[in-house]
């Protein structure tokens, strides 16, 4: 018997820190100005993440405003996490604007797999072609339409290896680069597979660590490639919650410490 | 002249510190997922208390989706804090599901007695059978239509024992068991009244240091009946604001080792 | 060549600590109760920062309440950060309360310049005459209609000197008092410029300190008229930025510091 990782240990290549670090110093180098539609539990978190980690946040999502808004940005951020009909309509609107322009985005689909309403607003924005695609395991296997993805809310049960072959697929259907998140993070683009490794568990006991993660892929594509960004975004991320970890006494003062970490690259 | 905690003095037991750290050992080991239908203000704050606290939290309002996730949460939490026409119609949804189902569920009635708005949308949702009401003592006044509740914004001017007369009203009108929160907070299960002492004033200089108690009576409904998951709840939320305020700076530090502390606790 | 500064340097005036200081003091012995209708990101941040300051917060934005709240209310705040219909309902229902009841308000015009929808939403509310507009450079720029803002998400790219003939203008043709905040703070009145220096620059990668400086100009109009309000919750964030940059080691620590500095004073 073998396990999801040992199936796939030689499709799986490390990833390469250098390279990553490049990506994130070009990206702090440019501030570049990220529309982040996003949930309303992470909004102030993942502005923060943003704006220490170099880039400069515009949470714009009004359906009046979201495509208008897309024009100025560089890259742009949807996460489903909080859904409700006007932020619906922001999303499509804005979406269908990252496609007619060629901005890059990332999508979050926080949460599918859980009710009717989340996965057909997922299907939809899966619809405009994002850059890629961020979640933990039970959301990809979920968006993939693999069986097995035990969902349990906005957390996964599975480990990250798990949902490889439904990230394969799914890179393989909508052409984005498929990122899992989790102990080890995977970065899937076709047939190509990165590991991640790192990070620290605390991280599981602050909400918005994953659409932390997507939000940095939403800034590091407005200077490099959807797989390259996906890489240095989740290696930022692994890397400060590391640092955070070695002086935090739980999971508030991690939050706070992991804020500061990414503000030292 | 007698003060009202005097009035009620042979009333009141103090409660059970053994027996609330049972109950919230037991949330602890369910990990229970929690649907968290509450305010802008504080939907990222009780999300972290939650999952500090060691329960899993899903914050899912949208009135599409609101009464179909209520079938995979193991209990709810109703916090009206800040209301508009689709989260009005997700609450009574959920709450809907909530009673249909039997699914044990907390109402926070925040800002009652302010508007026509609040009393109405609170007054609808008690017609779906709270298990818990958590409020502090001008709300549970005004909740209770008791005269002399001199509500200020959404906090209370009078102390928590000023309430436990309309508290008792109310439990047993209702049949909820009402926790009504302050310096000491009073736990009303029809006649039975149990006082969780300590705590600390600097919670009061945080904003939602009640709605994470409501949130975490809600975590404690999944494992326990409503009136011991109150006194559990709150009792945890007393010690880790004791635990907090030894080391706190100031508010803000405060809230963050109030974090780590429920962690720990 | 001169600076936009050397060049209004003559009518430039240094601000008083004490009479701020006097200001900030009658606000905490007030505990004004403070309507504030902001935007989804800074919601948390804000309540926080006028707790912790002493003013009483209030986040009331329904349509169908925020009217009939403003009677209560001691002060109001309208931050055009993030918009939705019913967010933009409850602006203009809040403002055209505080005209009606000679109730002070402050405008934060969050964005303006970005969209056609936010440059609607912020005529429409400066037709309700704001006590106060607050902002940085480019949103005073392109508030008043003058080129050459250029603004970049809702971070300024302007240092705040070259929006003073901007606020000038915007001052004399509404007859709110314009504080246009910086690396140096610039309050106009009418043709009465006061400078507020100090703070730290670290401020600008927390998100919301623009906004805070907002709540806390209008927990001060409450019980002080606008020009001595702005300058007086103006000066009270430069010295708690100064407070918490000293031992801050990031922008997350900065943060929470930050909060602590406003309870200390």
């Amino acid at each position: 018997m073998t396990s999801p990782s040992q199936h796939f240990a030689d499709q799986i290549t490390a990833f390469d820190a250098a390279a990553a670090a490049t990506v994130v110093a070009a990206m702090r180098a440019d501030r570049p100005l990220v529309q982040n539609i996003t949930n309303h539990v992470v909004m102030n978190w993942t502005a923060n993440v943003l704006l220490a980690a170099g880039a400069s946040p515009a949470m714009v999502h009004a359906p009046e405003e979201a495509a208008e808004f897309a024009a100025l940005a560089r890259a742009l951020v949807i996460n489903i996490g909080t859904l409700d009909q006007a932020f619906v309509a922001g999303m499509m609107a804005a979406a269908a604007a990252a496609r007619d322009r060629k901005l890059p985005w990332v999508l979050d689909p926080v949460g599918v797999g859980a009710t009717a309403y989340r996965n057909r607003v997922a299907a939809d924005l899966l619809g405009f072609g994002p850059s890629v695609i961020r979640a933990n395991a039970g959301e990809i296997m979920a968006l993939a339409g693999v069986a097995g993805g035990a969902q349990r809310g906005v957390d996964s049960l599975s480990g990250s290896e798990a949902a490889i072959a439904a990230g394969k697929a799914l890179s393989a259907r909508t052409g984005a680069v498929v990122a899992v998140t989790g102990a080890t993070d995977y970065v899937i683009a076709g047939a190509r597979i990165t590991a991640v490794p790192g990070g620290h568990p605390i991280s599981q006991q602050v909400t918005g660590t994953g659409c932390a993660a997507t939000a940095l892929v939403g800034a590091c594509l407005a200077v490099a490639p959807a797989e390259a960004a996906a890489v240095a975004a989740l290696s930022l991320m692994k890397r400060a919650a590391e640092a955070a970890s070695r002086t935090a006494s739980g999971p508030g003062t991690f939050a706070t410490l992991f804020v500061d970490a990414l503000a030292q690259g």
